[in-house]
């Protein structure tokens, strides 16, 4: 097939991991016989540094008409690099937000895996992760407290902020939808988080969840309180199948999840819309203090792309290919230095790409 | 001294263990030579049966003209218990929010610390939990996303639901007024969580929080993002001294700071008003499935009781002494089976408070 991949390097790390990634999406299209068309536009503090702000609307043009966008990661450290002294909306995250928006991508689905190579990396003690965990969050990305409406105002010298959450039900359902296919094709097990105890959204969000169930006889729905679930994955991340949830609390929660497996620079996210455009990035960010190194880890930047191919343009067995390589490396004892322990082999984030091909 | 004490049982094991701490009050009473007068009102779903509302207006007027309020727990299992097929304003929790609101809690105090003796029940893996960790949360407990105005409406058909944060300067002073105070006499060190990098309020709050911060010159203040927050105590608690944070984020992060403590049944909680009029509750819900057992962990209660003591009392003195009968019971290997393992003295709920009298 051909197809036409958007590249965005972004800042820190990106333009290393993302190198390769697009080595290893090179691989799999000569396997198969495919033809990926790359396309690189700017984003985050490398756009803001050519052009001012965080993302260009040409440059999300070039995203909107392609079949589907690869990110490396965007921003520094917030607080504490030049980008963070200008306004919001010029900062390198505004640019993330932006292209969310614009592109529709309502679906943040974020797998959060204890790998069983890299098992001693896991934060959690023995008797909690020997069961082993695999679970994805599935982050509803338009919608709630970050994107409505929101504004600070001063009256009689006293300074008030206000952002709101709203959403209505045609959001939730379309996410819960995504999170419900999900699970039906893993162990059908789908376990919504709101705070419906308190919030109008989040009982809206668990009424129309609950209708959306009832079209899938075969899967599990349970519902659970926001602080209850961050102390569920803390004591029990064995329980989670599919978690489904709202933009804040998928910020949180995912975090969260990606920490307790350990191994952060190996998790892939998808970011998707209606039709099948998708942005793919790592979980991780953009690392600034060991950029330029060739020291970080790209897996998650290539198994992002291994989404990439399953969901934009439909690549299962290419896809699995990818996932193979990198379980593979893993197993033949090859390690980042982020995930290196000792006696395994120590490879660069270059040689690291390389390996990954060799395997493919 | 003579002081006015309101006893809420509430619902669940919290008249099991509010019986205890109130043994251990009256211990510290006849020690010292106090008078503590003690008046019981109803909260929570015990109310509702009484009187089909969480929370009667005369109940609030003797908590207002208390010197201070102990709290068992309230509510049942969500979505589990008889109470929450009612609207949202008449359920347990509501009883809450309501009081908070009424007596002006703004100021939500967790301490979250790895017990020596109980340190095989933290979740996290030795390599982290070793070091021993011990901060303090502080939550925004009046204001935010759980108090402001919200709605749902319908329009052709398509539901929407609101909800609104709002914060404004002089709420944010007060409450980080109380974690710097906290964090002078602690290890001089404030974190404060917010999402700057997305919510207006987060920005205001940001923009108070180091204003207060000048008038602290041996405090070091740092910011950090909520997701990042989220992450970083299960990697690293041992950075954190005193956490401030907004009222939803320290709802969610309290909790996860507690479950990595792994005793949850040990911490105590305070939330309290400008003048000394407080609110005490352990950390802990009203487990349900082990009300009337005579089984629970009443230290939570109990630790709350000493806080009772100590900031709304003044008595320093007798807290303490509660609080070191405590760790001696721990340290003489007493348990209830909660934090029981194998080789320690098995006690039940009054059997646990009767020895901690016993070490007053
Ligand atoms: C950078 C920020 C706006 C973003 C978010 O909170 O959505 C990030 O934290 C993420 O989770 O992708
Ligand atoms: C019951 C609920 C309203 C409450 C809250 O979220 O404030 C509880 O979770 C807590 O943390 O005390």
């Amino acid at each position: 097939m051909k197809a036409n991949i958007t590249l965005i390097n972004g800042d820190g790390i990106g333009p290393e991991i993302v190198r390769e990634a697009k080595k290893v999406l090179e691989a799999v299209s000569q396997k198969y016989n495919h033809e990926f068309i790359y396309t690189d536009i700017d984003m985050g503090g490398c756009s803001i540094d050519k052009y001012g702000v965080p993302l260009t609307d040409e440059a999300i043009e070039i995203a909107k008409s392609a079949d589907a966008v690869l990110l490396g990661a965007v921003g520094g450290n917030v607080g504490n690099s030049k980008w963070y002294d200008v306004a919001p909306n010029l900062r390198p995250e505004a640019g993330l937000l932006k292209i969310r928006k614009e592109l529709g991508l309502f679906a943040n689905l974020r797998p959060a895996l204890l790998y069983k190579e890299l098992a001693d990396a896991c934060p959690l003690k023995t008797e909690i992760s020997k069961a082993g965990f695999d679970m994805v969050i599935v982050r509803e990305l338009t919608g709630g407290l970050y994107f409505g409406e929101r504004y600070t105002k001063e009256t009689d010298g006293v300074r008030t902020a206000v952002d709101t959450l709203v959403y209505n039900e045609n959001e939730i359902r379309r996410v819960a939808k995504v999170a419900f296919d999900i699970a039906s094709k893993r162990r059908k097990k789908v376990i919504s988080v709101d705070k419906a105890n308190v919030l109008d959204s989040s009982r809206l969000w668990r009424n129309v969840v609950e209708e959306v169930a009832k079209d899938y006889k075969d899967i599990t729905l349970e519902h659970m309180l926001v602080d209850n679930a961050a102390m569920q994955f803390v004591m029990n991340p064995g329980q989670f199948d599919v978690v489904l949830t709202e933009n804040m609390f998928g910020d949180i929660l995912s975090d969260e999840a990606s920490m307790i497996t350990g191994s952060i620079g190996m998790l892939p996210s998808a970011s998707l819309n209606e039709s099948k455009l998708g942005l793919y990035e790592p979980s991780h960010g953009s690392a600034p203090d060991i950029a330029g190194k060739n020291i970080a880890n790209p897996i998650a930047t290539v198994l992002s792309a291994a989404m990439l191919l399953r969901y934009s343009l439909g690549l299962d067995k290419e896809a699995g290919d990818i996932e193979n390589a990198v379980e593979k490396v893993l197993k033949d004892g090859f390690r980042t230095v982020d995930i290196y322990t000792e006696g395994m082999n120590k490879l660069s984030t270059s040689q690291m790409g390389d390996k990954i091909v060799e395997y493919i």
